[in-house]
């Protein structure tokens, strides 16, 4: 038995979580079967089994693992197989690639579609979600958003290292997605499911890959159910 | 016979580019003895063999090759012991991580240090330099390196994601040093090598493997003649 352990809003299908989806998509990228369960912000009991009070949680037959980088690696390493990295440098790396798409896209999303996010939580949870991310923010989540058409432009030339990437190669981790893919792919499905707020141009090469990975898996992504 | 052609100061000697710095290490990664060749901004005749305007060129026994990172593939492929990458993900995810070092730790270093390194250049090579730079910069150089001290903590803090990753690990390839490394180093050794003017606080982690990079292959690096 395979369980990820998840967040969800209001609604029990809306599954939101950026890390999360990472390992979604990782899960997948292995042909590992699991069954997402969907916990809230304020019912996080199921996860001190992996001693943990963050998504994605992991329990794979018993072996329970958290945060989402350490359960790409302990994929990795129990099913070698369709590797996420293939090699010791490549693990290296990806800390380092994980932690510019945390500090430059996670950070660079967040204040754009925090209300929205709010929206999609029920009132005990939704509370509790304003309360920790306006004292983060230092405003309330409807200012915070409501600066999103003035941010957009300096978070759209944030994403110039990936443009200027996919300039040379189909998608992040070379000719076929791997872990670096997933990660930023991830992050974006975060904004997909949670707010119909279109963060990349049409003619931007990061829509174009985009568009290649939610066709992943037989649509795999495509298919979650968004929460608008 | 190996040749690296690379730019030079007034001073022979004098060796600054951070891209020729990164093959530079590659190559002593990869334990192959090279000879450097010095050349200046106006006498890029000798990189004509390679279709190139820019250094490093390496001329590998009658092969040519240009441009940093396709020189790091083409070590990878030909020279497979020692890998700087060790199979085609990380190869794919170092074209992330050289752009983001690209657009941040050479962009960001740039300004802090463009009248020093033409204070290192005859009077030719220097008014070319000047006239082409201040083109791109949109003002003097010594106006752009005037504005250093106020532009430092926003360039520290554009290294977070670097200075996350060395909190979980001893180099950005992992344990040991590989491409990311060298590609980062040889960035901060430019600065070194043209400037006196000291990019990173003593207690910052990445000053610590810059200490380690430098003591690397013997204290190679460390050995490099400085311009002041």
């Amino acid at each position: 038995m395979r369980q990820l352990f998840e967040l969800c809003g209001r609604d029990e299908d809306v599954r939101f979580s950026p890390y999360v989806w990472r390992i979604r998509m990782a899960l997948m990228h292995k042909g590992l079967d699991f069954e997402g369960v969907p916990i809230r912000f304020l019912n996080k009991q199921p996860l001190e089994n992996a001693q943990s009070k963050t998504v994605p949680v992991l329990n794979d037959d018993g072996t329970w693992v958290k945060d989402s980088f350490e359960i790409a690696l302990y994929l990795e390493k129990t099913y070698p197989d369709a590797p996420l990295f293939g090699g010791p440098i490549a693990e290296g790396q990806a800390r380092l690639l994980n932690a510019f798409i945390d500090n430059t896209v996670v950070r660079g999303i967040f204040p754009m579609i925090v209300a929205d996010i709010h929206a999609r939580l029920d009132e005990k949870n939704g509370s509790y979600f304003r309360e920790a991310r306006e004292k983060f923010l230092g405003c309330s989540l409807e200012e915070a958003q409501a600066g999103r058409d003035a941010a957009l432009p300096k978070f759209r030339a944030s994403l110039t290292p990936i443009r200027n990437t996919l300039g040379f190669q189909k998608f992040l981790s070379g000719d076929a997605p791997a872990w670096a893919d997933y990660c930023l792919f991830g992050t974006l499905m975060w904004a997909r499911i949670a707010s119909d707020f279109e963060l990349l141009d049409a003619d931007d090469p990061i829509h174009a890959w985009r568009e290649s990975m939610l066709d992943l898996f037989d649509g795999y992504a495509r298919s979650a159910k968004l929460a608008y």
